[in-house]
């Protein structure tokens, strides 16, 4: 598929969007890393948004959940790379049945997916950029977007001015970083346990690269700490010897990050920050700055996995179990 | 304080609520374990009203995010049981001045976050067992009565009836289970790391459990997994000597944890699972008992941490960093 595409079917999903009675909700309803994308998008919707309410859920949540207030008032973006993933599938039809108006977002087409869907958004998957037609980028262009027809809100002419600035920006930040991401993987391939750390718009980040990258690819015990949360229990596992990566974000979170980040710190020798401030972003809209802000992280994290995975001599497509057995 | 004065406040805070000219929201705000305790409440709140919605947010995040929809028409319940928590006192601050109706549950009296609330319920804070003036307890009967005073919600009746069982089914559950725990604790006193995991109603206190009884108090590495989100990343750490604590609810999402339990099972032994059904909840209201089911969960792990603390020596007051250094 070419980018014109992808921008006309964002054009007919805000039109269908714009042409429904009324909108309340919007669910983006995905499995592991779509639905860590997903947190970004549900952080626009309530800080951006005068009435509609945002929820994300894993599919399979999504189901046994049943939110009552899901119906002919709700907009529900379920997402799939594939378009296989079979609780998101079952999340899709769910959504139709309820009168929801249902938009998959997916890189295949003529999948049980969008079979189960009223609108198809088709994305690039190419991890180590963001480009406008990336499924980060497309789900914050129909979230604001959404936003856009339904209350007047007016930053996605900023967003997707940011969005076109970010292939050029991140392949900086990478390279500016070469010589760090290097240093990061040989200093960890050992490691056993390896914490991710973040809050706001970028929590999402964090869990992706905790349950994916870490977790499932690299077969590393990982966790997402929110960094609201860490004074609360997870500071206490904080020692010279764990090894914490810790993404510091824009806007009003970044407080929260930098009281984390300060302690952390002072407490482990084996932290790794990997700071929003010092990727380029300060060059796109001030007004969305912080929620482009995770679009730049994700690949500038994945060059640290891939360096991490070359000195672990542990290639990032190896599964154990994933697509290889009955689960 | 009494039980009689509990179920005073309760019944002020929620004629307060029903007097409200309307009532769009509820958020849930706190920290740690008072928050995760919330996520129940919020989960509540989605699967049960017909139009409020439900937000359960760590207060320090709920002050970055700043939700739009916040104001008149939200109902705040901030929580933290010494009433001092900075995140928290703040959060209750911001909800007074956006013109919320904010209620704090806490254990002591005149505290800053009652200075900073307009209704106060206070609770009783002893984690072995489950009483209706317990904080999960309170939070469940504040949020069902809600439902109740605006929605016509009917389930309250039944949620309090089954409340009035929990303290004499907890104790048989536990005595039920103490050669179970014993060995728990004998087995997994030397793991540096110890995975649990949950879905629906318990994700909750799956969290609570890694974060405050294992990172917190026994400095054991932890991530709670959500069964939905397993197949999607965790489950490639899975293997024959990883721990996995798995709660098993009642409900629609029971079909996620039985998947997620059948996986485990296969690849992992040592995994040790807790299972709502075969802890009495079957004699409460049907209506309720997922609902319930993590309010029993609770001081039935609560009992294998204190167990686990022994065997490892660790007493679970022990900190290195929480109330003695800088933070």
């Amino acid at each position: 598929m070419t980018t014109e595409q992808t921008d006309a079917q964002i054009a007919n999903a805000l039109n269908a969007v714009a042409a429904r009675e009324n909108v309340a909700d919007i669910y983006f309803v995905a499995c592991g890393a779509s639905y860590a994308h997903m947190l970004q998008a549900q952080n626009i919707v309530e800080r951006e948004a005068n009435a509609i309410v945002g929820n994300a859920l894993n599919a399979a949540e999504f189901k046994a959940r049943a939110p009552k207030r899901l119906g002919k008032n709700s907009v529900v973006i379920v997402g799939s790379l594939s378009g296989t993933t079979p609780e998101t599938v079952e999340a899709a039809k769910i959504a139709q049945q309820s009168g929801a108006l249902t938009i998959c977002l997916t890189q295949e087409r003529g999948t049980p997916l969008e079979q189960e869907s009223a609108l198809t958004v088709t994305y690039v998957h190419s991890p180590l950029i963001t480009s406008p037609d990336h499924l980060p980028a497309v789900l914050g262009r129909l979230t604001f977007g959404i936003l856009k027809v339904r209350e007047r809100n007016t930053k996605l002419a900023d967003f997707e001015k940011g969005l076109a600035a970010l292939p050029a920006l991140v392949e900086q930040a990478v390279s500016d970083r070469r010589a760090k991401i290097a240093d990061f993987a040989e200093a960890h391939k050992r490691e056993a346990v390896i914490y991710t750390m973040a809050s706001g718009a970028n929590f999402g980040q964090a869990y992706l690269f905790s349950i994916c990258l870490l977790q499932e690819m690299l077969w590393v015990h990982s966790s997402a700490i929110h960094a609201g949360e860490y004074f609360h229990g997870p500071f206490e596992v904080t020692d010279f010897d764990v090894p914490i990566i810790q993404l510091i974000g824009l806007g009003p979170s970044r407080v929260m990050d930098e009281r984390a980040l300060a302690f952390a710190k002072k407490y482990s020798q084996r932290l790794t920050v990997v700071d929003a401030k010092e990727l380029g972003l300060a060059s796109l809209p001030e007004t969305v700055s912080e929620y482009l802000a995770p679009l730049v992280l994700s690949p500038v994290l994945r060059a640290y996995a891939d360096k991490l995975s070359e000195a672990k001599g542990h290639p990032l497509t190896v599964r154990r179990y994933m697509w290889k057995v009955e689960y």
